[in-house]
């Protein structure tokens, strides 16, 4: 055994390895003028935001609170659920807004909450203010620095998933797609409950989409117990009365409030995106079916969303595999379409009309 | 509009900027004897690995086949389920283990599988010698690099779903824990379903686990139904007849063969390791839970498992947010005995002393 370690270690010598970071993203700080303060954000590109073959291509935006905690989760989720031939979700540019002083950023009222004999989150009452820094500062530097397309999301889980749901119901229009995790809304005696109550019906929720997530809290304590409550409430029976939301609530028995987040956050991207994933085997005998799938999962997010690039060559390569060549011309035809400053798709298809001559 | 813009730009310039990587891991390349050639696996290192205050920790380490592809669900997978006082499984070591020649790698036998009019995976047949570098080079290598605990798993999907249970009824004593996401059992003519039917009542499976994952392919294709039957066969009839195997097999409805993973993983670590999180707030009024909680685990995953000092340290700290502090000391005696080269806990723990006297 020892012989065969001695030689295990003339093979496998240091010298004979080479290290390399495994990114998969970047963190940028920003000076915000709105909060008076240094913030940071965590950044994290679409595999194939750096691809050289197509047209750069733009993306929807995550924007994702407690940004360092989920940002793993969300960057898992989105490679899971995207790439090859069958997507169930757009890539998109993910955003990571840490925290500098949590509980004042993500309630929207000065709450009084004793703890052991402490009033704590003293600074609380800031998400006003917060939602500014997100729609104005830090939207506009992500707008004017990456290709983005117009379609932005929100996503927060407990405190994160309160301001979530407060944005939604206060300036629905500053983003798409809604998901709370678990949230809050026992805050502040259901301040952000009782407001979406109030004026629920009166709310343009046209367009918008929310997915909302409950975690199992075994209902021990008085406190949990009103989350529980409120949530339950708020899924059951208030967000149905608005009849242009479309959303979906769902009950996790077995995650609790920590790890919620990462099975909730795949379901919402798939029940957000529903419809998006293509039905691979039959294109090639209907390129329409491409038009026809995705005129309709525009209807269903609001949001004109096109296939991407890469989702169209993938299907052209299907295409050719099963031999339809006549098939990959067309969504070759259609690339162009779409993206008419797509040199290499006009040089391919100008290379197949050449060899039909 | 335009001044704002303006303004905007002055305070983020990029000037303003520091951008900085976000790691997961790092990639590694060693050459292999058995396999002559270089091969790059990408490790990942649990957050507390680089702890400075308890005293260095060792860990269980997860070998995932497609290394690359699967890599960032796990380290995701890892975040959510570990970390402050739940935990559903342990921190451990991912290795993820990057093909070079697929087919070859992760298949036991020369299959004939004719796609197109052409054969391919010509290579194929290589299983066993692919164990023997993963269980001799890159164990070896892995083991005297990091500080490791002697808990292995092993993990794979289709292809490398195969392997894992190929490796499971061969040389079961090679890992600990197996989870194998929609497996190739279809592979020439159901090679390894067929072994294992053969020899199941055999092999020596005691202390072994075995989390088994069914994707929905929606049986259109001969081949596909082939590949379903075989896992539920595998599933439903085979392996209740060991009945020292602990295992679970699932079917995933809504996720397809590509999708499988992320959601198996999650699912297979929450069952490998159930009864691992702690009923936390009845610690405080009996430390010794800790104890029999843990004893419980050892034998369920037929493996000496203790908490880890980030965990007790926790318990600890929650001890005294809940004003036990005898608990706490407790705890704190309890660590020095598990980790008795702790000298944090040590000084802890005197200066507790020192206070009472």
């Amino acid at each position: 055994m020892k012989y065969f370690l001695y030689l295990l270690f003339l093979i496998v010598t240091p010298t004979s390895l080479k290290a390399q970071d495994i990114n998969i993203g970047l963190k940028h700080q920003l000076f915000s003028k709105i909060l008076d303060e240094k913030r940071t954000v965590w950044i994290h590109l679409p595999e194939s935001y750096n691809d050289t073959i197509n047209y750069p291509e733009k993306y929807p935006v995550l924007y994702l609170l407690d940004g360092d905690w989920q940002f793993h989760s969300l960057v898992a989720v989105q490679e899971s659920l995207t790439g090859g031939y069958y997507n169930y979700m757009p890539e998109m540019i993910i955003v990571g807004v840490l925290n500098t002083d949590r509980s004042r950023d993500l309630t929207p009222s000065k709450g009084k909450v004793i703890h052991n004999g402490k009033v704590i989150y003293q600074t609380s009452g800031g998400a006003d203010n917060f939602m500014k820094f997100l729609s104005q500062e830090l939207r506009t530097y992500i707008d004017t620095t990456y290709r983005t397309n117009g379609y932005n999301m929100l996503e927060g889980h407990s405190f994160g998933g309160l301001f979530t749901i407060y944005t939604l119901i206060t300036k629905p229009q500053l983003f798409n797609a809604y998901i709370a995790n678990d949230p809050s809304l026992w805050w502040d005696n259901k301040y952000v409950f009782h407001l979406a109550k109030k004026n629920w019906s009166k709310i343009a929720l046209q367009g918008r989409i929310l997915y909302l997530s409950l975690a199992n809290h075994n209902n021990s304590e008085k406190d949990k117990f009103e989350h529980t409550l409120s949530i339950e409430e708020f899924g059951k029976n208030i967000l149905k009365k608005q009849k242009t939301l479309r959303f979906k609530w769902e009950y996790f028995e077995n995650e609790d409030h920590g790890t919620v987040s990462l099975p909730a956050s795949y379901a919402a991207m798939k029940y957000i995106f529903k419809g998006i994933c293509l039905p691979v085997k039959q294109i090639p005998e209907n390129t329409n079916l491409i038009t026809e799938h995705f005129n309709s999962l525009s209807d269903s997010i609001g949001f004109n969303i096109r296939p991407s690039q890469q989702l169209i060559a993938n299907m052209i390569s299907y295409c050719k595999q099963v031999d339809k060549a006549k098939s990959a011309e067309e969504l070759l035809q259609y690339m162009i379409q779409l993206y008419p400053k797509n040199n290499n798709a006009k040089k391919q298809l100008q290379k197949l009309k050449e060899r039909d001559l």
